[in-house]
């Protein structure tokens, strides 16, 4: 089920439609409306009637939208109906907390190997040097780098998953990193979020 | 300089200009055009023109807008020209990221104590107890509570922190929490990033 174009503004909603939809599902609820999907996920009604359209026929207007089809339809869309394997790089305490996240491996988010500048043993994994990183990736698949080291070395060590060939990496860098287009990068930056609470907070006051 | 309504839209997109303006600043550079701005960011420069115009005078369209005001402009819009005391509640993986993480203290966000259920020690911090948070908030001031426990304790953890008095929660816990209106919640789903970037992958191939 490839879709048609999807909008930017859309695919930013998609993974709290998902998250929503799955929590529906654990509940047991068969069908969902787009106000209550509106209410819930405080978007208009609008913008999830037209974001719906765009996922091709999940339901009817006015009958509501069937969970079990808006799941799977979702799962598509995200990419998220196959494996991705994955390295982390940097096994400091956001290296740590990845390789400790729940629900990545239910995702399909295989951790394969982690990598760091020292030795040593996070989780079940034996860290191995970053210098082995392109090596590895030579007789490896790896479809994502989670980029997790600290800001002065995070440039360096870019360049370095890009040119072992990972085409995608999940940066927690707190900085920009300057990849080809070619590279696939989506930032985690805390500090948008802590931003967005500290505005929240003073406007209140 | 409080200002006028600023749209949903243009406050998400307030902490990328903040941080890219620190950028140019650092470099130097005293003025950037809309366009520039739209470019870098990914925004389209109707959308720079639009945001700016809610923030007051910030310069003038043509001739570029000036860094040092735009600074300024962005810090008092954020919220980001007072202190906020902070206490960290959970001091796992997440719990210790938080705490070291970079910048947090160059942005006024002060963390005076960090709460969980096994005593210890975490940077110059020992560790207090989760049952002591309510009795620390009748005599601190705290502004915001980082809550970053397993997602199965997130929501007990979370009335504990409403219940304390404490008007803000940072939740890192993967899970939506309850709270009243009067609690300001500023979520971080580190798997609607990961989602965004399997969509990426996904469509590229």
């Amino acid at each position: 089920m490839k879709t048609k174009f999807i909008s930017p503004a859309t695919v930013k909603r998609l993974p709290r439609y998902y998250r929503y939809v799955l929590q529906l599902e654990k509940q047991g609820i068969k069908k969902v409306s787009s106000k209550e999907l509106a209410n819930t996920l405080d978007f208009t009604a609008s913008q999830v009637r037209q974001d719906f359209c765009q996922f091709g026929s999940v339901g009817q207007q006015g009958y509501g939208y069937d969970i079990s089809i808006l799941k799977e339809t979702l799962l598509n869309i995200l990419g998220l109906n196959r494996e991705y394997d994955v390295v982390i790089v940097g096994a400091g305490n956001i290296g740590k907390a990845v390789a400790n996240y729940p629900g990545f491996k239910n995702d399909g988010f295989k951790i394969k190997a982690i990598f760091d500048v020292e030795p040593g043993k996070l989780k079940n994994y034996d860290i191995k040097m970053i210098e082995d990183l392109t090596s590895y990736v030579e007789t490896e698949n790896v479809d994502i780098a989670v980029l997790a080291v600290p800001m002065d070395v995070a440039q360096d060590v870019a360049t370095i998953i890009e040119k072992s060939g990972i085409k995608a990496i999940w940066n927690f860098s707190a900085v920009d990193i300057n990849v080809s287009e070619d590279t696939i990068v989506e930032n985690i930056f805390m500090s948008d979020s802590l931003y967005i609470l500290s505005y929240m907070i003073d406007k209140k006051q």
